[in-house]
């Protein structure tokens, strides 16, 4: 069966505050780099899977997401898939 | 100014156990998901920043990266620039 490397990133809704981001950035401001704004923190989840093919894949992705690495309510993802094997 | 928007991505170095990683995929696997493997898990951080070029603007985020975003001794970063203005 094909293997897949799937990387999920999973980052806030834009319209819900970044407490950690803010945090970060009032940090990066004290340490002189006062160009930077908008500073959002997300996950970023690397996974190795089989599946039969690449729709089957990113369908199981899809689940994984939804049930267990992002909360709907206030985060989204993304997902990229690469045949490994 | 030119304006960049940078990801950077930071990960656990490859020898480094992840601890958080091996959990979400215990709980994959309670979920079902057995055909899951290797699961690790990183940082997704994306920012603005003004910079007179690319290149400072790379060099930039690579000291933020060495000096606040990521634990050099255990955790690797790439950083993805994209001219926004």
């Amino acid at each position: 069966m094909p293997q897949y490397r799937a990387t999920i990133t999973v980052t806030l809704r834009p319209a819900i505050l970044d407490v950690q981001g803010k945090t970060v950035e009032h940090a990066l401001h004290s340490l002189g780099f006062s160009e930077v704004r908008h500073v959002r923190i997300g996950k970023h989840i690397t996974l190795d899977l089989d599946a039969p093919d690449e729709q089957t894949a990113q369908e199981r992705c899809a689940q994984m997401s939804q049930q267990l690495l992002a909360n709907p309510v206030v985060e989204d993802y993304t997902i990229a898939l690469e045949e490994t094997a």
